[in-house]
């Protein structure tokens, strides 16, 4: 994000481009009545010539932008608790906004944020195309992403969390407690995290040589009634698990709901884990064992680096995971009746 | 909220109260290098005068700001939805706010807002002094509480719910059960709508004919712990009450998990009704049977109500009471052994 202002003026690129200045001034400024054809053609000018303003036009706010994909959760909530702390800290305001469940941010809503000049985006699980991203750098308007998706561009300065040390550590719990069957209901399938939690189990279940059956890993939604689903039919089999690791807490409360309804008493017939530790798990029947995803300090690791950005910072790593925890309540204990033979880890 | 500008100018009031034409004007803009003896001064004449602006000084910013007293629950993320979905709809911005648990925004925040000049303002349940009313009045600047409680001022547009209706449902659905022994955790005392829904519950007995036992009227914070404390201790006596009436969803997870500890089972040892009605009510174990309180068509209502008095249209009620409904679950049932000669409502 470092901006090395090029000797190249507006007036360079139009005439390189064979375009008005004003035409050039409209694709800086984020304008949308350029033809697309143009706006490409002076866009990779531009970027040739490293172009960046002397000056910036107006005043920038005294506020950041906090954009979701969607928020409708408890998770949503600890991410705005963590960056309202932070940004209040610094006398910023928080501006939100949510996509309505897209994982891009639409043009209109780029062309606000260019004429808005906040001091910097924040996004949580949604990501920039790469011409919106030289548009916001071109008009020194830095962003963040906050993500458990570990796939980002080291381009993208980012906060996340260690997600295959969480799937390790739940899963290596449950095997030390003796548990051989286990299940796990992670997320999307084609979400980063999701594989990463599921690769975490798989390599606890190789360190202490107990094989996976792959009929217990499922792929889910990151909602109650997902986990509600997924367990209902996993311990609908003759042979089930004897413990569930989900991806969620909030899955989880669907898994101990499905354990009721199945009579199953948990932890005594079923061990379940949760992920992301949330307020709410310690109140849960019984209180959740669940990995602690620090999703405040992540969203507060991710304001700061903002807002350094904001003020001219060069960043020490453009990539930061933040560590997992595993956090044992009440909700995991030994299998009632072990399998004959299973080693013990 | 009408405009109906006066013929005073700046010079008039600055002549009147005997200051500089700036003085007046930098009390208009909220600025604070004003003395407060003289900025009393200045507001009582301007008051006097019914003076308006002749037109905002700059742009109104397409934002409305949303204040919280402070948000730490899922209460809060209900409000922050329902505000964003008709925010978005409008193409309107949220700016996001919390006083850090205050009740009364600070001169600071003011002077922002007032810098700031958004389409308007939503404060949860938090309320303007006097002065700050009469100054965002002034500067053309439109609020809304959100509020539970009922005694707001008629001048100051709010939108609630109505809580004796739902301590009166809540009540009742326990009496007709059978239940005689009921004890309420409420908010706390100095609350209103805690005061409201205890006020409800009174109500449901006296039609009854069924007497209430001031031992069983609990007050306490809208914190999953508190409802944990307050149930420990009611369900520790010889002549513990048959079912429990929680303030809030998330109290009522307390008083589940109290239940627990002292190895009663819901509902069939103890009946527990919620309030608010939060998507994980119907994920507690067991369900929970709670007041609906229809926090997101709040906030909506409330955000309607700001972006109308944005435009310029009066209000047709300056306060909205939403109706609460009682949502039946698994958490209820008759008492296991009802009193002898107990009538049935």
């Amino acid at each position: 994000m470092a901006t090395r202002p090029s000797s190249a003026t507006i007036a360079t690129i139009a005439s390189e481009v064979g375009v008005s200045a004003a035409t050039v001034s409209k694709v800086l400024n984020g304008r949308s009545d350029v033809a697309p054809e143009t706006r490409a053609r002076v866009e990779a000018s531009l970027e040739r010539h490293s172009y960046r303003p002397r000056s910036r036009r107006q005043p920038v706010r005294n506020e950041l932008e906090l954009v979701f994909s969607r928020f409708d959760t408890v998770w949503a909530m600890e991410i705005i608790r963590g960056v309202e702390a932070e940004a209040a800290t610094a006398e910023v305001n928080v501006v939100l906004s949510q996509l309505g469940g897209a994982y891009r941010p639409s043009q209109p809503w780029l062309t606000g944020v260019l004429t808005r000049r906040p001091l910097g985006v924040l996004l949580v699980m949604c990501h920039l195309a790469e011409t919106q991203r030289q548009r916001l750098q071109r008009q020194q308007i830095p962003f963040v992403v906050i993500d458990t998706d570990s796939a980002t561009s080291a381009a993208v300065p980012t906060v996340g969390s260690n997600n295959w040390n969480g799937g390790l550590l739940a899963t290596r719990h449950l095997l030390e407690l003796g548990h051989r069957r286990i299940a796990v209901i992670s997320g999307p399938e084609n979400v980063l995290c999701s594989q990463d939690r599921v690769a975490g189990f798989r390599s606890a279940h190789e360190q202490a040589g107990v094989p996976v059956d792959p009929e217990l890993v499922q792929y889910g939604a990151f909602a109650a009634h997902s986990g509600y689903e997924h367990a209902m039919r996993l311990l609908a089999g003759p042979n089930r698990p004897t413990a569930i690791f989900a991806g969620a807490d909030i899955q989880a409360m669907g898994v101990l709901r499905a354990a009721r309804q199945h009579g199953l008493e948990v932890p005594r017939d079923l061990s379940v884990v949760g992920y992301d530790n949330l307020p709410l798990s310690a109140w849960t029947g019984p209180a959740l064992t669940t990995v602690d995803q620090p999703l405040r300090d992540m969203a507060g690791t991710a304001t700061r680096m903002l807002l350094d950005l904001a003020r001219g910072s060069e960043l020490l790593a453009s990539r930061v995971d933040l560590v997992t925890e595993l956090v044992v309540r009440e909700s995991t204990a030994p299998p009632r009746h072990p399998p004959l033979g299973a080693a013990t880890s």
